[in-house]
């Protein structure tokens, strides 16, 4: 039996250790726990890489803390449009959405799409109708929103701002959960989710959505999830670019990432992180920003997470 | 001064000799010489290769010939709707839309996306939206609809297939059109346009509207814009793919083009075929199907439209 690895991010931004108290600490970081602890469940007894993600991303997406599933920051119009991906390494399958309102578990619909349906990227009320056809759990708006994540609207809801251009440190953080893996028998898989970003109109869309961008999976080379300033990575084709400079320029895992996050997103006038494993069950997790949410497991025993520098 | 090029496609697949007349043919012929007039003769003034490209697609769009703009083919529920995605190689800025039904030319929705929005991809009703604000020409229904689209989608509207798995051979045809230019001051630029797949459903989105996928520009490197069985250029990340060879592994624009559409894609299973360009001026066009609608034109007067092998 081979090693098995999981790291996983609940969005990386500009997280101050003066902005946050104990109490809110000590809860993200156990929030942080239990996803880990979800898919270490299924890696420790042989399970997949991809059942593995999939589990750490449930788990945040359930979680309040996080943007993504409950807990998503509002549009413009007061609504919640999420948008996920997942993709397996062994036969680079995927399965993606973008703006969807009222499925509880937008990864697990990307599970569904990538297994179930001929396609592989579906949006809006088309996913929606799909993931009712698969007996997905629906929920309504009030599940998804939060008194936190409505105040945060308030505050920037008649500016023509989004959380992308203000000086709210606060409210400067890229909120994304997502989940990288390797199981003991070798495979990766990659899975991202998210709410997006506050007051967003138009309905926009992001790297989460973007096989390439926000997830990335491929048997020996890497698994790849990305959390950042979406528009820069999808223009860097950011989780790919991270497996290409592997797959044809010879760099290890740790030079491809550290080349990405802090050579060709600041370049291009981004910032975010990465979390990413190798087919050798190595981990990465850099980023350029003050802050990012993440942990990781391995079956060595060695485990943490980590919010700051 | 240094040389401009210009290559332009209008969707591969199972295009058989046999079942064309000449007729039809010429037409074809012409429809692809007025693109390639429209970006020329951008391109021969000084002009951009994101102007060029923007206008050679422009006019495929609003040729029924198509699949893209009008002549755009049925969804499942008898709609259109439209993806599409332009990049400019000086600056890898993009625009892309998915699931627009009334825009009249979706490409020019993507520039102003590039140009006057701070989002990158826009989506359905909200990208239309975007749209108007922008005072870009919108049309009904009626105008998108032609009676040949609407035959196809009668043959297989009460089939589970799609236009991805039919025995139909006048059916299997990836309806997309693209180009690709290098402009005299060096600047690189792709555009890719379609209106998906016939009985397409759950608002599926194919890798058109996909930056890395459909299309991809780097100036230094190369412009990219895919044809094909979109599902399959998503999970390979094609277009990117092609740019990552040649940066990160000193392959030429012909070996990379190459082996994506003669190994990577066949290999997963895929099929279709691309146009690129490198900051040489230099093009190819590669296919594995039966034919692809294709042209080109060179500042060195070289120019040619072909539909076959």
């Amino acid at each position: 039996m081979e090693n098995f690895s999981l790291a996983i991010h609940g969005g990386a931004g500009t997280i101050l250790k003066s902005a946050m108290t104990d109490r809110k600490e000590r809860r993200y970081h156990r929030a942080l726990e239990a996803s880990l602890k979800a898919g270490e469940k299924i890696l420790s007894k042989g399970g997949s890489a991809l059942d593995a993600v999939e589990a750490a991303v449930i788990s945040m997406e359930n979680s309040e803390l996080f943007n993504a599933g409950k807990g998503s920051v509002f549009t413009h119009e007061g609504d919640h449009e999420m948008d996920a991906s997942i993709m397996n390494g062994a036969d680079r399958n995927a399965g993606a959405v973008a703006g969807v309102r009222r499925v509880k578990n937008p990864i697990s619909l990307c599970r569904e799409i990538m297994e179930n349906c001929e396609h592989v990227f579906l949006i809006g009320e088309g996913a929606e109708h799909f993931a009712e056809t698969r007996k997905l759990e629906m929920e309504s708006k009030d599940y998804f929103s939060t008194d936190f994540r409505y105040e945060q609207l308030q505050k920037i809801r008649d500016t023509h701002q989004t959380l992308l251009d203000h000086s709210d440190h606060e409210l400067k953080k890229f909120g994304t959960v997502g989940a990288v893996a390797k199981d003991v028998h070798g495979n990766l898989a990659a899975a991202t989710s998210t709410g997006g970003i506050t007051n967003k109109r138009y309905m926009r869309v992001g790297d989460t959505s973007i096989i390439g961008a926000g997830t990335y999976a491929e048997n020996d080379i890497c698994a790849v999830s990305s959390t950042g300033w979406g528009e820069y990575y999808i223009r860097a084709v950011a989780a790919y670019d991270v497996a290409a400079m592997m797959k044809y320029g010879d760099k290890s895992l740790d030079e491809a990432a550290h080349q990405l996050i802090h050579e060709v997103i600041p370049k291009m006038g981004g910032d975010g992180g990465l979390i990413a494993v190798d087919s050798n069950g190595k981990i990465t997790m850099p980023f350029n920003t003050q802050g990012m949410y993440r942990g990781f497991v391995q079956s060595d025993g060695n485990s943490r997470t980590l919010i700051f520098k």
